[in-house]
């Protein structure tokens, strides 16, 4: 899957060469391949290679920078892992949808970094100012001590299942079945105008009225034969609607 | 969360002890507390508990068993990690799909057991003919070489997300913002009475027409004040459209 080539793993300051190992691992099982290395305590490494059980490629290919700057240099985003939601004026996002817009991301061409602190005290405030959104793992309250690698895996595995989806998606015919943006403006439209003929809506007074229908309507995921039907409905109201305004103003 | 006391993390035939304390620490991290352990090559053990980092109350409470029919005794359910879909004729759970069938299964009362083969190995025929199912843990096809601790991790946190949609639902104002079944049929019967006033649907030639638009809204899990304005809309259409037609018989 191409944009996974584009994701970016950056371990910062590793105490445990074990831990490397096992990202490699944990990484490698899930598509990605690319790992950066901020200043490891100890790398390369006989427990790194051995923890990486066949991942050694990704080793290997592991990129040692000396500050997060530098791993960050040619990435066109970044998200931070952080076990407490530290700023509340960060974007915060969970695993899944930290996948989805990485995944989006990457698609874009340019590299995406997933950031992951020291096993002992994640990432300073500094390091978590570089990157442009967080993400945290659920975990229990009283016990939120996951090992580096498990979270490695975890972000990894999220990622997956994001790039299965989406294949997914683009493989089924739901996709093709499923109404446009340009599609769904003009049902928007007819839908205000239609409203404004039965009288239900008043331009002038517009309330949130079409933006929750939006965002119902958003919901639902509409097909285009569902929206073929939607107009035809649309259609009908007007239609008597007229005939009666017409009869009105006879 | 009550439901995850019922969770029973059963261990089979663990090679490195490693493992079993990241396991102990992985489903510390998401809730998950009962570990019983089939033949454990080396258990106790101080390379256990190093790697179980604050897990070591989950070490410490470790069944050890002299087989997979004693792990599974008391248990209700069980489901078997398969990094190959193995059976074609047995259930298959993806780990999200797996996590709410444990959660439900749990909920009855009696353990549930979550079952992990060998390192090298993984579940044999015959211990996974003792599981009411499998579950596989998606990874690249070339390189599908999960550590043991790391697809713990994985299930852990899929049950975990699992806890957390469920109370998510039981909390949120959304559900009592939801409609009700009885609603939603009231608004079902008014929308074929609306859409038969204004032509658009004659119930002598229904088609599939409403049980379409069912679908549509069941997709959208309508909101009452949502319901509220459907039915709006529809009284509206259905005025101006009544109008017309006393109007046009007079």
């Amino acid at each position: 899957m191409e944009p996974l080539n584009n994701v970016v793993v950056v371990l910062v300051s590793t105490t445990h060469p074990g831990n490397i190992g096992a990202s490699a691992r944990a990484m490698k099982t899930m598509g990605l391949r690319r790992l950066r290395l901020v200043e490891p305590s100890r790398f390369p490494s006989a427990v790194a290679t051995e923890r990486a059980t066949g991942a050694d490629d990704v080793l290997n290919d592991a990129e040692i920078l000396g500050s997060l700057d530098e791993a960050l240099a040619d990435t066109a985003w970044a998200v931070g892992t952080s076990a407490r939601g530290r700023r509340l004026d960060w974007p915060l996002l969970d695993p899944a949808a930290c996948a989805k817009t990485i995944l989006n991301r990457a698609a874009r061409g340019r590299p995406v970094a997933l950031v992951f602190g020291r096993e002992q005290s994640g990432l300073t405030n500094n390091e978590l100012d570089k990157c442009q959104a967080l993400v945290r793992i659920p975990t229990v309250p009283d016990y939120s001590s996951l090992n580096l690698a498990a979270a490695v895996q975890l972000l990894a595995y999220e990622l997956q299942k994001a790039v299965l989806a989406a294949e997914s998606i683009a493989n089924t015919s739901r996709r093709e079945l499923l109404a446009t943006p340009a599609e769904l403006e003009g049902f928007y439209g007819h839908l205000e105008k239609s409203l404004t003929t039965i009288g239900y809506y008043d331009a002038g007074k517009p309330r949130l009225l079409l933006r929750r229908l939006r965002r119902l309507f958003a919901r639902a995921e509409l097909e285009r034969s569902e929206l073929k039907i939607l107009r035809g409905i649309l259609a009908a109201a007007e239609k008597t609607a007229k005939q009666n305004l017409d009869q009105g103003s006879r």
